[in-house]
């Protein structure tokens, strides 16, 4: 559940501060750890009896409110990176005793930090090494004198240009670096004045961990009934992190009297601009690709997939489009179009071509081959069932094996994974092709992938994660495996760092002498602001027949297709990018006689190993 | 949330079944895989259209239908370990065909097999090489010839004992030996006829992962009021399995009319005697004994332990007879005790001490000891506002390095664990006991621990699972750590081999010349029935003061006392153990300058090797 949080300063009781919260619209509350500074002169003889006073009781809220209520603030006075030794050890100790107090309060509670600068390191050494809990790191969504800089004449342009590479997310990106992605950390974005904020700023953020926006209490404006609103370039702003499921917080004084109007309004604005949908709990969930060539799907994956809104009713304008083609108005009474259905699944296919022979009012004579023989079963009693009355003709076999009684007209398939061609729709309808008349048509007839790099914090981890966890099961498997797998992905906190770009085609029917699905391609893209690459999208459109396509890539997608999810092709190692530097992709389709696997990796800005080398993390089996 | 199944044969339409099911009271169905027995005579070219008459369609239901509201059972036909290689054959092939036809309806659901005699261990072999999801292993709760027979006259002594053999929780335990303990295999125990059922047979199977009972409708009787009841003898059975939280599965015949009544019997039953609390999400759950001595506990810990309803209300009475037995009447007015709270968390001892004194009119000064500097900060709070004009001290410090201004009269800790010295209590009151007067009472004064062998299938499995996460995490670790831990569990789905007897005794103050911690007992334990060994269950029984004791050994436990769960000792293999035989158990406490742990072991009716030799799996750090 998503929280709206009061961040105020200066509070003497806490449980006074949640009722007033809960009152005004608010579920959580921020305050800092210390009721009272505790001076950076650090005591030795410790946690004397005046010690306590500097602090809130850890009984004032219960340990439930603790955890589920509170964000603890740390201090801004402690500064683990002075220059001045005393300063800077005193600021480590002050610094590990409030944080070993804050996780005496929580249970795997929310500790924030703010970050101030851009230097952080040794900051981040100290606090690896203490929080168990979650750690919120606050850093500015600008670094306000430089992006007011911009505007400023009396600046030379070296001056303008030194203040734009204090670029926020480097003071975060450096951070993190040091504590090697902790998953534990995550961002808390500072709204601040900025004239006009960017959104391309913006979206970099969304590829980190982004767990709220913090909005100061003075960026409101009165509209004409004098409700406080966000001026519309901060409404813009908000959609943007809304979409990536950002919490809000917002930051006022004791003062403040317009609370239940910022929580009605911002609760209203983030009903109406909120992503939600059925799929949520999907997002950046790893999933391995099925391989319907090898494993027979079941029941439940059948009834999901024959839910997709779009995609039958495609198949049939396309078939129909085909079956008007083929057959002019005069040849109605006496031409038979034979269509054959290979991997029929359930049969929702055999129903697009049903339906769409009805009405075009043209003849057809449906072959059924799938090789599945549960799903032959459903497909024999509809047969008995449904389809008593029409030609259609069941067959259980692989359609790589099968022999017709005779040659179809139309080939109509549905072998298409996440990108394209890796549920092996080439090599099964390369195979399949000879079942076609020489003029037929095969539907779909061309396939394109897409890939592009992209930033995502969280799918790193998620790869790290199930790296370890493989690494459990299956002592054999090296490190490397699953770090160099491709996943499904229903991609959601990433960061474009380019438009994706098409990578190989697949034509059917494929009439070249000598057919080859191998590919091998380079492509090139800019980057457009410093980064992390951490991997690969992919995504494929299809031409089914004529003008009619089905597209997952983002440029084309075709609206209300839910049945697939993009690719991802993880790089072992996260790597630094710089804003004017090219990003060289080397993808490569390798085939087989027994599986299909990719290879990919960098040339520039810099070289990686090749990875999936000979397909020994993850390939698609042939048979 | 446990449910209620109904049980029926012969039914055509599953979806009308499920309404009937649920108009009785029935939330779950089990049901024939197949619709007619398919003939053992496999056909190879498999599949046809026929064939589908003899199931029902995978469309009959929504796949969430089939997933939550149905149990599948297999055909009971096959014999896949016939003597016959054709039988057998054709069985295998018919087994594994029905498998991927259940699993194709089924995303991870209920399969039921049927266990019909001894001899199953090439179903085990075909079986567990095929199933994904749960299979469910129906076995008689007796051998009903077997059972019969002992109150038959006509049949020579060797011919009952022959046929008491035939023992079915033997048949569960050859089949799930085969399939090496897979935790996807669960029990479902069927009632049968039996005049007089045995508890003890049915405690055993508590031991076991019991999923549901299946109870035929014949086995009920009618009430007074024409109403359909159980037996006496078997609601005690029903009760038993009840607190082991097993479904119900009613067996009727499609013509049953009191389905109804039979649902409400058993539910209102089941709202009587099951065993709901609210720990029950620590039933069985492995944790890692805390640690108090090197790790802080935090706020959350502290507030679970001091909301146990008993325990400080008996350290009160304790201390209160204490100060009653040093303090006469006539002295009360001059005569001053000093009593020490050794280790005083958030000072739930100290409020017992100050309310003990108060009911006694005894005056008191109380040193507060405590080492957790969370801790000290609310109690220093406390010393301020809650006890401003008590007689009492607080002091920051570890027990055994504290220099008090006076000795005391009575020392007050709780350092036990759920082993009675396992948070090292001995040591620490050893080293604290220089602080008591020659004639000072501590409070503990005595902690024995008590083990005893058990059975759990659930808790073998458990540790399988922490062993090979852990291996994950730290490749550092030998396979062998985690499956030598001790760890704290609340026991539930367990099998008592023997009761608890008393392993390791502690006395407080201890005035020995040399004080030896370490200790070493043998104690044997006769076996009451076939059943396999997992691990040994540990306890404590500790006296605070006189006869008040508190204690979590099974035979003696306080009421109402809910801060310790027992301690559980695994062996790295579970060992079969039969009737008869004597199960030797060593038991070592180990101790070092650095740490102190424990090592067990048997000698009969086998030697296993020594666990957690040298404490290279598990220890306690002393400092």
């Amino acid at each position: 559940m998503p929280y709206l949080c009061l961040m105020q300063e200066g509070n003497a009781n806490l449980s006074r501060l949640i009722e007033r919260a809960n009152l005004n619209g608010f579920n959580v509350i921020a305050a800092p750890l210390n009721a009272m500074e505790i001076p950076l002169e650090f005591q030795k003889e410790p946690m004397n009896k005046a010690d306590s006073k500097f602090t809130y009781g850890d009984l004032l809220l219960t340990a439930d409110q603790w955890n589920t209520k509170t964000i603890l603030m740390l201090s801004e006075l402690m500064d683990c990176d002075s220059i001045d030794p005393v300063v800077r050890k005193n600021s480590e100790e002050i610094l590990k005793r409030d944080i070993s107090w804050a996780e005496h309060l929580q249970y795997g509670g929310y500790i924030l930090i703010k970050l101030r600068r851009a230097k952080n390191l040794n900051l981040a050494r100290v606090i690896t090494q203490q929080i168990k809990g979650v750690l919120l790191v606050q850093v500015p969504l600008y670094n306000a004198p430089a992006a007011h800089a911009v505007w400023r004449r009396d600046l030379s342009e070296e001056e303008v240009l030194d203040l734009e590479q204090q670029d926020t997310w480097q003071w975060w990106n450096r951070f993190r670096r040091a504590a090697d992605f902790n998953s534990k950390m995550k961002v808390v974005l500072e709204f601040n004045e900025v004239e006009r904020p960017s959104l391309d700023i913006v979206r970099r953020w969304v590829g980190e961990p982004l767990e709220a926006v913090i909005i100061p209490s003075n960026l409101f404006i009165r509209n004409r009934q004098k409700y406080p609103v966000l001026p519309k370039a901060w409404q813009q702003v908000l959609k943007c992190v809304l979409q990536a499921h950002a919490n809000i917080v917002v930051a006022t004084d004791a003062n403040d009297n317009s609370l239940k109007l910022y929580s009605d309004y911002l609760q209203n604005f983030r009903d109406i601009h909120k992503d939600a949908h059925s799929l949520e709990s999907f997002e950046d969930v790893l999933e391995i690709p099925l391989q319907p060539l090898y494993d027979n799907l079941d029941c439940y994956t059948y009834e999901i997939f024959e839910r997709d809104p779009v995609k039958y009713k495609m198949y049939q304008d396309a078939i129909a489009a085909a079956l008007i083609d083929r057959v002019s108005d005069s040849e109605i009474p006496d031409k038979l179009t034979v269509i054959m259905v290979l991997g029929a699944g359930r049969g929702p296919l055999v129903r697009s071509a049903l339906n769409a022979a009805e009405n075009t009012k043209r003849k057809i004579r449906v072959y059924i081959i799938e090789k599945n023989p549960n799903a032959i079963r459903t497909l024999s009693a509809m047969v008995d069932e449904l389809w008593s009355t029409k030609d259609v003709h069941l067959f259980s076999k692989d359609m790589r094996e099968f022999s017709p009684p005779e040659q179809a007209d139309i080939l109509v398939s549905e072998l298409l994974g996440s990108f394209g061609d890796n549920e092996l729709s080439p090599e099964c309808l390369d195979c399949a092709q000879r079942l076609l008349k020489t003029d037929g048509i095969s539907i779909p007839c061309k396939s394109i992938s897409y890939i592009n790099p992209i930033m995502s914090s969280k799918l790193y981890n998620a790869v790290r994660q199930v790296r370890s966890e493989s690494f459990a099961r299956d002592k054999q498997a090296t490190y490397l495996t699953h770090a160099e797998s491709g996943y499904v992905v229903l991609l959601k906190s990433i960061y474009n760092i380019g438009v994706p770009q098409s990578l190989f085609e697949f034509v059917h029917p494929n009439r070249d002498p000598i057919i080859d699905n191998s590919r091998y391609k380079i492509l090139n893209f800019p980057v457009e602001a410093d980064c992390i690459l951490t991997g690969i999208a992919g995504y494929f459109e299809s031409t089914l027949y004529s003008d009619i396509k089905i597209s997952i890539n983002p440029s084309t997608h075709t609206h209300g297709l839910v049945s697939w999810f993009p690719m991802y092709f993880p790089f072992t190692e996260p790597l630094e990018v710089i804003k004017g530097q090219i990003i060289k992709i080397h993808f490569w389709r390798c085939v087989s006689k027994k599986k299909v696997w990719y290879e990919w990796c960098l040339t520039s800005p810099s070289t990686t190993h090749i990875h999936n080398l000979g397909g020994r993390s993850c390939h698609i089996y042939c048979t």
